[in-house]
């Protein structure tokens, strides 16, 4: 059992996530965010890596006063569980995704998590221990269906969506491709890590629908089953 | 004056152009490949960079013959002109490009070209001698219009659209966003070279269409000048 994954991202024309200096830049305008937001809302929890933790400092939390009042209707937590995928625990103990709002938050860490960054960040979040050197994803994803996970929101970055990817975790990918170019062989895409060689590993994808967004174009695809 | 330019792509949905081995792989299927054939028919020259002669050994021919016959009723030559960038003149003498279907051809090469290599490229190719050490790509374009050049196709690869949109020489960028998933932080995108680290600097885009083709999406921008 894992939660159903759904990967959110928004890329630029030619792919990239980022500059190369891993620096997030605005690809998307009111409405993807709010569209975002909707989605962040329907959600049980959302995961991005660590990366994307010391790149964005992201709070994660759900924006309209709206949906959270819906989610505490629903007797839900104000925002969805947030979990950092940090394999040696190298969250900065002031990451605004520890303080900003209420509600549990998970550091998911492997083995190399030294025991006094464990100790500090225990202060703020729950630590789910997962994997010798590496995140083991399958693993961390059946833990949290265990504590109650069953819809999970990836923002990114690109070495993780890779990992979910790779492993067969992700369901759906939504995709909101901006209107700008970036650029740049060493800037991130959705996708990183070491990548396929084989046409016969690639994961393929179902085209769910396509939307003209503002400026760009938001692509719906759902990962097929191999 | 410079002729008016068209980059065509087919990227994964994760946007790589080929995987990190810089191996061609399927990412369009029929439909997609007929429009390309379509607008390749459509415009005076077709141009790649030395990287996807390398790797893809293209023969950038038309391939319809109807298209053809359409081609030689118009009093226009069977193929568009093949011209690749190749600053050091390192397109192999038997390339497909050089030798399928008649036709001119030019390589644009820089002073780093070595003068054996240029001696045999000139056997096969008209050689145009553009910039020190890169291709200056504004005199490339320049040069190509005075010998009757007015619409211009670039196949790739994603060193070739990084030059040229860098320099503000794009026009319209067709694009194919396949089904599947490549991956890999080290395979090629449609726009690779240093990339850009500010938002002011980002080429922006008009969304001019979007399509469904077969299993992918079809996106058509045109580069706003800035």
């Amino acid at each position: 059992m894992r939660p159903y994954v759904i990967v959110n991202v928004a890329v630029s024309a030619d792919g990239k996530i980022s500059t190369r200096e891993r620096r997030q830049v605005k690809i998307s305008g009111k409405e993807d965010f709010d569209r975002v937001d909707e989605m962040k809302a329907g959600c049980d929890a959302i995961m991005v890596g660590i990366g994307t933790v010391l790149a964005d400092d992201p709070s994660l939390t759900v924006k309209s006063a709206d949906r959270i009042d819906e989610r505490v209707r629903n007797g839900r937590p104000e925002h969805p569980v947030r979990i950092v995928v940090d394999s040696k625990g190298r969250t900065p103990p002031d990451a605004k995704i520890l303080h900003k709002g209420p509600g549990l938050r998970i550091i998911a860490v492997s083995d190399l998590a030294p025991e006094k960054n464990i100790i500090i960040l225990k202060q703020h979040a729950n630590i789910i221990q997962s994997g010798e050197k590496t995140i083991d994803l399958k693993l961390l994803l059946e833990k949290l269906s265990e504590t109650g996970v069953s819809r999970l929101m990836v923002e990114g970055g690109g070495t993780l969506i890779w990992g979910l990817l790779s492993a067969g975790l992700v369901d759906e990918l939504s995709m909101f491709v901006g209107n700008i170019i970036i650029g740049g062989k060493d800037a991130p895409t959705l996708a990183d890590g070491i990548g396929y060689i084989s046409e016969s590993d690639f994961p393929l994808l179902e085209l769910l629908s396509i939307s003209q967004i503002e400026e760009g174009v938001l692509i719906h695809w759902k990962v097929k089953k191999r």
